[in-house]
């Protein structure tokens, strides 16, 4: 039996990568505290109830389950942060005006999702609760975009999409909720002729909108197009005037903005703009985010609500390697002035290792490309010749 | 339904409480990183027998287990992560020489255990493998003085022990793993009439070596004692010699040092110096450790080990509470002049919160105590006037 074999999608992160990750998490957390984002921790468990009340069914699948042996409830592993900071709003601060919450933490998955190779995704995030406008949108996606420029990530493409287009159409349908479901995976597959098929009963117009939006993606010219081809709903009007007001605002940053209004990522849970962030170098999106003004309800309080997250592991992987660190080997011993010249090092961030008895054989492990050495009676720091 | 109520010992931190524990963790990390100890990201899930191996029952039982979907095996989420430091040293890394690791995570409990207030500790550690003398064990207790000292701690007090010296007994007598296991709940209690019976029937040199055992917790003094009233044996000979050098090679520190030779914390992975840190506004203890030779071994390398760790969840509760940093209140707009006044003063390290749109009413819960305005055409902060 092989001990120390590891789940599939399960992997330990190792110094070089680990530091890595650590140094960007740091440097994104910072990120997020000057834009006036505060930090929390929501526990890794919760009752299922709260886990995944108003998020839907996806969410619940991919939530490793355990018994409270304090109460014989059963509670969750959090596969998502969101719906956490969602109830930390909603609950514990209890602002009436704005809050902005982040936060970094590892969840779990019952099996890999998509594109994502791990289980155990390290989230970080941002949410914006308390305001509707389309200035939070543009708040949290700016925040997005610095982040992953932050992370040094290349060729920046933002999907973006509005949840109201779609439900706007089930709404004015009067679809129920088997169509609905049906439909949504066809879209998402871009499938148009299982959505032709699934329509086929249904009002001439709405057919054609459901066929049409399988093929609206693009830059900002496909926002005109989805106007002329779209019933004129109010809700489809209003999403179509928010995407348009998106593409204007972030001109100014070196991305490029895309536009797929039958992507409905997160469906479950959103309820307003939905954006995908891609970069150069990976398969999937790095970043995922939009608006879910819904969650809160389940939580007693209705708040507006706009967000996004990434997975750190992910994100990191595809960069190029990391150097770690040399270190500088100091000899064994406890003499005081052996110590406080280690101790000043030490305290100007050099990285100090003190010898162990008989252990001079593996000095290559240790990775030190320096040593401490008495020279005329002072601790003095020289290279290692090789 | 209530759905925003958390299961008993699992909490959220809160902004202020979450951004101290932040820092510490930061500061914890680089002190160990400078010491030479290489941060690793073990995975929060891994297969039973490889979490376990070698452990223990405890920490079986202490272990949230989940069915891996993949596979149909029982895995476990993580309930210690010295063990998954250990095979992290013995699989990943290969060293022949010594290896530094630390990490920091979350890790579940399945119930609260003893003192702690949490079925959630945030642990962080640091491990020593691959070399077995006295001069390892004091790299990590040192280190461990250094972190405590660093979080500000009062009145710190070490109490140390030697599994060597329980075992030998037991060792000696061949006594059997039903009686061990008696014996060794009734001395971690410190219950002298329990322990008084279970050994009646033993050799009389034993019997007393057990019944003394109870007493023998003080200063460096009760070292001599126990040289005197317990069985000349090697073994104990060897533990007494080692806590006598710890004792004098810590009086540098501002610690106080103290024995308590029944203390067997972690025995059942333990196997050598074993110690536990306490601070003055703490019930229990705030940091523990000890060697580990044995542990290795389940993963089909035997490696000298030692190491230390803390919950800092715990750690930090116990301080004086924290003050949140106040951020600068900046209008709303896309003013070009006035985004890279923002920007200049968040990579300060300035928090600026823009303000949104019909929001000026909840100043209060934003925390600012200065705003942005434009005077004379220069964008300038401004103290917020009560």
């Amino acid at each position: 039996m092989r001990n120390w074999l590891l789940p599939e999608f399960i992997e330990d992160v190792l110094p070089a990568e680990a530091g890595r990750i650590e140094s960007f998490r740091r440097q994104l957390l910072d990120l997020f505290q000057v834009h006036g984002y505060q930090y929390v921790i929501p526990p890794m468990l919760e009752y299922m109830e709260s886990l995944i009340t108003g998020t839907g069914y996806d969410l619940d699948l991919a939530t490793f389950k355990v018994v409270d042996q304090l109460t014989g409830r059963l509670m969750g592993v959090r596969a998502d942060m969101t719906p956490q900071a969602a109830r930390i709003d909603a609950h514990m601060l209890n602002h009436q005006g704005v809050s902005r919450l982040c936060y970094a933490g590892t969840v779990l998955r019952t099996k890999p999702d998509g594109l994502a190779r791990t289980r155990e995704p390290l989230q970080l995030g941002a949410e914006l609760f308390g305001h509707a406008g389309i200035e939070s949108d543009l708040e949290i996606q700016r925040l997005m975009i610095k982040s992953l420029q932050l992370l040094g990530l290349k060729e920046l493409h933002i999907d973006f999409s509005h949840v109201g287009i779609f439900e706007s159409l089930i709404h004015h349908a009067k679809i129920d909720a088997n169509l609905e479901q049906a439909l949504f995976s066809a879209l998402q597959s871009k499938d148009k002729s299982a959505v032709t098929s699934l329509v086929s009963s249904l009002d001439l117009q709405i057919q054609q909108a459901f066929i049409k939006l399988v093929e609206l993606n693009g830059d900002v010219n496909i926002l005109t197009e989805a106007a002329s081809v779209l019933p004129p709903f109010d809700e489809i009007h209003q999403a179509l005037t928010d995407l348009r007001a998106i593409a204007k605002h972030l001109t100014d940053l070196d991305v490029q903005v895309g536009f797929d209004l039958s992507e409905l990522r997160g469906y479950h849970y959103h309820s307003g703009i939905v954006f995908a962030a891609y970069a150069h170098g990976y398969a999937g999106p790095i970043a995922l985010g939009g608006r879910y003004d819904e969650v809160g309800i389940a939580f007693g309080r209705a708040r507006p609500a706009t967000g996004f997250s990434l997975d750190l592991r992910g994100a990191v992987l595809a960069l190029s390697p990391a150097q770690s660190a040399k270190a500088i080997l100091a000899p064994e011993g406890n003499d005081m002035q052996l110590i406080s010249a280690i101790d000043l090092l030490r305290a100007s961030g050099q990285i100090v290792i003190q010898a162990l008895p008989n252990m001079r054989s593996q000095i290559d492990e240790l990775n030190c490309d320096r040593t401490l050495e008495l020279q005329h009676g002072e601790w003095c720091v020289t290279p290692i010749s090789n």
